[in-house]
């Protein structure tokens, strides 16, 4: 495995995860037969043995495609058509993957906000390169990705003509019905399918997110196999033997110790966009039913000089789960100076991650003595094969303590929420009844 | 004001501002007399009248040279030694700027992590292209920007010579003593002042923000109007007639209601950096003592599609500040499409300025439903007069709240912790002794 879980840190009694044992495996059970809530929304399970190899091997082809006809992919879609890609692409590429032009086509993500400043700013960044569109949408009609997608649609056709426009459009949609499915037969799209089966959240090792992965240049035959070996490892029915669920019950058991905020923490910028991937996974599936673990992600050593103050010594209502990196990308050194003005010689000819690394043990045990316990998960390295590995692993982790909690962790009803009183406010058509009565309550605003 | 509070949505009786009034008003008072806890650190608080115009003419001066001098400027330093100017340049050219170069020199920082990888990625992406640095540090031993200056020291000696890194180096540290101090005088770099009663997150309209903001491309007198005018307007010791200490009474409220997470949420991609900017000044001030509200950030509607989930229906511990900005600095219009596959042409002809005010306002409703309160803080427009106000607006809030939940507000013990684990286990000089033990707890990790 690339990825190895730490728990001695954790403040765990001896006893604890023996006593936890009967639940975890129990909740373990209920998921793979498929007998628990939410059951119907388990493609996950198997993905990484099961996935449709003739899609895959499109995929692959459109990725290469794409790249021939296009320096930058614009991938349009919200939440999880939007978060696993651009985690991956980050994960492998860096945070400045696109600027650096290493690997792949630059890949922006569009469609997951309102925001007009935003599509403008990603309009002058394409200037008059070629580019191609992703839209990502199970239904097509999706607020955000809908109202992108005509704008960028609408810019494509300008540059292109309509024909042309056609082959620089990839829709990844639903198999059979609805809107976008019905304009991408209509107008010829190339198109791959978001599985019926499987949420948003778990959907980036599908079509979803694999399609902008592979455009931006990830190797997506190395993710899937990370993704089945990890199945295959965390399919262990035993408590002892499964760190997925040794961690599942770590995070409940967090909740019964008082503790109602879970920080993932990192050393390395990179991994920055899978602590957002992180925290829809974690807060979609968990917070329901008045329940959950508030999911938070932090950038260490920058954010020991922010929320570090908090987590040494503020309100003890916080754990630590810190994501570990063991081997870098780049390997530089401290520089000796003779003149030693910093006081920093005693580190000359280090590398900056042995340093990172005494930062990270360093503060590990400084924030255990001040009472915020942690969990350590580390990992070989960032590429592709760790990723996919790393995905299944929370998937894996979170269903079973999405049982723990004894909530359904595949459903997300409070997302309807805003939905119905946006619409409202705007004047869709079949929302108009409510709108008089939200506007009185929002004078003023 | 180019900033305003409501707070209808968020929860309060009648009563309740009336009530918290002598608490406030004595909070206040303890302030400006420089009676309470840390009032040594108090520089910031008269600083938009108090600041040195000589210093400032040189910071203006600066900026043009290092724009004639450099495409990219590096700014090194950690915490409020970056945070702030981060902050201020994305809130006015966006996330994209540097790629837009629009405007100013590119600006990247560094010296705010360990990771190589991360160094590595901002050497390619200057390249052969030239750049300064400015390096940011009272002490001038803090590691993280120590290690950095090491190594882009290394790098512009290399290019230029020692003689020209001299001329491309700008150190921002302590006025009379330090290692940065004794360095800078020692080869004759430009030097700019970190104040002594200003702590570092208080600091951002110092030399120490200021330097970055304008080589980038803001106008930093705009910045300092904009501080001034909000000092005047949050100096007036009334409760009703002062938003920073209303808004300070609130939040501390919340502590009191149960609440124990805080989220400010924003509807602009560009907001992304004052969240984190806004995380470091709460949760450094009040993270302290076991106590404090845990401060998050979100973006929205991305987040709606991720933490939405638990903001609208998890564990009941939450409450927000939206951000909402009135004026987007662009305007475009959603298409009408004839065939309305995707049902979107309700809102054609409509800007997504307009949708994402109907997006906030619905959201903003459906999550008070669910047992969020919100407050909303309403900003015209993201420039640089309007950055300066809503930086003094959270200070003084902050300063207000902080002694109403009874600590310093203006320090930062608990930042120490990891940094002495850190030195033992690196075998800094001074700090040996701990090191066995320390290395003991770490087996396996």
């Amino acid at each position: 495995m690339a990825i190895r879980l730490n728990l001695q840190n954790a403040g765990l009694r001896e006893h604890e995860l023996e006593y936890a044992r009967p639940l975890a495996e129990a909740a373990n059970r209920a998921l793979h037969e498929r007998s628990g809530a939410g059951s119907e929304m388990l493609g996950w399970l198997d993905l990484p043995e099961a996935y449709d190899r003739e899609e895959f091997a499109r995929i692959q082809a459109a990725a290469k495609r794409i790249q021939e006809q296009s320096e930058v992919l614009v991938a349009i879609g919200i939440g999880g058509s939007y978060l696993g890609a651009r985690a991956g692409l980050e994960f492998v590429k860096g945070p400045f993957g696109n600027q650096l032009r290493n690997k792949g086509a630059e890949v922006y993500f569009a469609g997951n906000n309102l925001s007009s400043a935003y599509v403008q700013n990603l309009f002058d960044i394409i200037g008059d390169r070629d580019f191609s569109v992703n839209v990502i949408s199970k239904s097509g009609t999706t607020t955000e990705p809908a109202v992108a997608f005509r704008l960028f649609k609408a810019r494509l056709e300008e540059k292109y003509g309509k024909d042309g426009a056609r082959e620089r459009i990839y829709a990844t949609t639903d198999a059979h019905k609805g809107a976008l499915r019905g304009l991408a037969e209509e107008e010829g799209y190339e198109t791959f399918v978001v599985p019926d089966n499987i949420g948003g959240r778990f959907s980036c090792l599908s079509a979803v997110g694999l399609l902008p992965m592979a455009a931006g240049g990830m190797d997506i035959a190395r993710v899937m196999q990370g993704c089945a070996d990890a199945r295959t490892a965390y399919s262990n029915p035993k408590l002892s033997e499964n760190d997925a669920m040794r961690y599942a019950s770590v995070r409940y058991g967090m909740l019964a110790k008082g503790k109602c905020t879970e920080i993932l923490a990192s050393y390395e910028p990179s991994l920055t966009m899978f602590g957002e991937w992180y925290k829809q996974l974690m807060a979609e599936s968990e917070g329901k039913d008045g329940k959950g673990l508030f999911p938070v992600s932090a950038n260490f050593t920058t954010d020991l000089h922010s929320i570090g103050q908090f987590i040494q010594d503020g309100a003890r209502s916080l754990f630590e789960t810190v994501l570990w990196v063991e081997r870098s990308g780049h390997d530089l050194t401290v520089p000796e100076d003779p003149a030693n003005v910093d006081g920093l010689n005693f580190a000359a000819g280090m590398t900056m991650q042995q340093m990172n690394e005494k930062a990270m043990k360093g503060t590990l045990l400084a924030h255990v003595d001040g009472g915020t316990p942690n969990v350590v998960i580390t990992l070989d390295r960032l590429d592709d094969y760790t990723f996919g590995e790393l995905v299944y692993f929370f998937w894996k982790s979170l269903a079973v303590s999405g049982y723990l909690l004894g909530v359904n962790p595949f459903d997300q009803p409070g997302v309807e929420a805003y939905k119905k009183n946006m619409f409202a406010l705007l004047g869709k058509p079949g929302f108009e009844s409510a709108k008089a009565a939200l506007e009185a309550r929002l004078q003023g605003i």
